[in-house]
């Protein structure tokens, strides 16, 4: 019965497992989330500006009872364990149900109510169906779901229902220690910016 | 920070601090709550009609981190643990922020996803200012609330804030205990119906 | 699994399965407990010491994996939240396997390690076979067991495993409130010594 | 007051406050363990044996609130998580309090009770003082602590308390990471056996 009151939502879409991290070869090749509206963030956040960093995209519905009992808090554990060092977090509101309860007007409530703290975006509803378009694009079953990019914006790790932290934080690990060995090995960029020092961070982006 | 994600809301009423459970000659008296829709039921709930039960009443907001995190879970155990005895659990939406994100689409599908299984009423806005009229008239300082009612449908705990699982036992053991004994000593009514059949249960008022 | 780390420990005796609490009239007529040694007391504690308060007495084995995460921090939420009620927490330490490894000694560093405040007792050990003389004459099925005594020593209350804090605090609750119904209709004592200020407290007994 | 039960034991050596990782050119380098027992092992246990693996010691006492509340837990599901993968969890009792109740006996039977799998180690007891050999040389600050070998079996990440999840498994994600490059990229025997498939595993170490 709390159990009840934290069941994961199933989507409509057809279901498709995920697996631990995939080889950086093997990555998934994904198209760039589409967002309507951003929070937290002062302009459009896209993943070509936090390359260099792990970037946890937490896909959520915010009545969905889950998400709020463990997706979120662990977005939250992450963005605040990894906050010195090169993870980002992203939420991404992924609407499929109740599309009058979770307009841009509540998801604004809810974040600041639950003082979620790192940028979130509204996935563009879709033309046709329920489903908005960066979930559909994406194949994700339902929400909660995690979606792991590394350092260099490639999915890595697809996720969904609740996630175990050891592996969660094994799998960032892992990511981290590909960036840190890719960092000693490859010229990263031409201007002298690193990646330790991204343009882009959890507050926004820079422009130069 | 997990803490920041639960904490509950102070409505602007004035504080009213509550205490253990006063003496039933020293109850509070308060009027009947107005309700503007009932859920999870056929027809409308009044007190009255429980007359004969212990009653629960959780005061919430479906955006209040606290009300979702710890109220409404224990209002859940008291409706399952004590199912087969003589208490009664009510949920009350007491509505005083974020009005536009939380009304009675929005509350409807909240309560479908998060599988609340007892009856829930909107407290009716009020005329003027935020605060919904049960709430104003009741005094409650914001959500969470819990108010416990006797057999006798006086009010008998006030409580603001998170409710530890065994003070909260320890007054329905108190309160069911009373009407124990009440049970033993008074006439109830005058039809021969007594309290252990109420005319309502959770489902909803049958009507003789 | 954390579940395997947790799980209650059954008793080579006879299984006997407890309901909710019993009337008074039925309560279970228990001899008193058999203890070999004392901690937390000055003084040796006996049921008929503490009439006029309600008693909770937690079986218990240190090795238990159950007792220590649940029914240990449950005794301690009880002694906690009705301290200045009228409400005495009783730890027995119930040894029936790993004697050896559950000695006085041993005890004692359980007892300062876990900062236990309440009164806790060794049941004696029993002449013939693993059970000790109080768990066997009692018909205790295990640890964690949970024996609850009214205001006048009978016991009408006993529980074998986890026991949901709702559902104690209830029980709790309940004899409680039958003691004050006593204490306004019936003469106590004959010494002025009225039930709200016992001889025993949770210290020890002063003789008179 | 449940963080009263739960605290970790500080030991009267020297504080040592741990960091993050450290890189592998900066690891500590540690003497190996000194155990005088294993329990959940055939043979004695080398950390030359375990080469190819990260290896995660957890530090413990039987009578340590933190170490059965959160630190044995959480050895419990790092091996459960990992099980598949190359890393190895052991168990070391550093008893340096009540040495009489935490014995062999004690601990064996502590060992059943909490059902733990994973090969554990006495800590040699020393000549002087209380702290145990291994405990004393590795300059451990108490109990529950955590150490983590790398690959190649340097010391790379030391903690006393209780660490977070996500955190633990970042540094485990991170340790796994370096050895698969290292797999891929230098020899790491003469013999033909890769660390994919030690000589040991969690139940024991084969004899060639």
């Amino acid at each position: 019965m709390p159990g009840a009151m934290h069941g994961p939502m199933l989507s409509p879409a057809a279901p498709r497992r995920a697996g631990s991290l995939s080889p950086p070869g093997q990555s998934t090749s994904l198209p760039g989330w589409r967002v309507s509206h951003w929070f937290n963030t002062p302009a459009p956040f896209e993943l070509g500006h936090l390359q260099g960093r792990v970037v946890l995209l937490h896909a959520f519905q915010m009545l969905c009872p889950a998400c709020v009992a463990h997706g979120l808090p662990q977005a939250l554990r992450v963005h605040e364990a990894f906050q010195g060092e090169a993870v980002a977090v992203i939420g991404l509101h992924t609407v499929f149900e109740h599309h009058e309860a979770m307009g841009p007007k509540a998801l604004q409530a809810f974040i600041h109510e639950y003082c979620l703290p790192f940028p979130i975006g509204i996935d563009q509803a879709g033309g046709a169906g329920p489903l908005p378009l960066t979930m559909a694009q994406w194949g994700l079953r339902g929400t909660p779901s995690v979606v792991l990019f590394d350092r260099k914006g490639r999915a890595r790790l697809h996720r969904f229902g609740v996630v175990d932290d050891l592996v969660l934080g094994a799998a960032i690990g892992q990511l981290l220690a590909e960036g840190a060995l890719f960092a000693l090995g490859e010229p990263r960029d031409h201007d002298g910016i690193g990646t330790a020092r991204p343009a882009c961070d959890d507050q926004g982006c820079v422009s130069k």
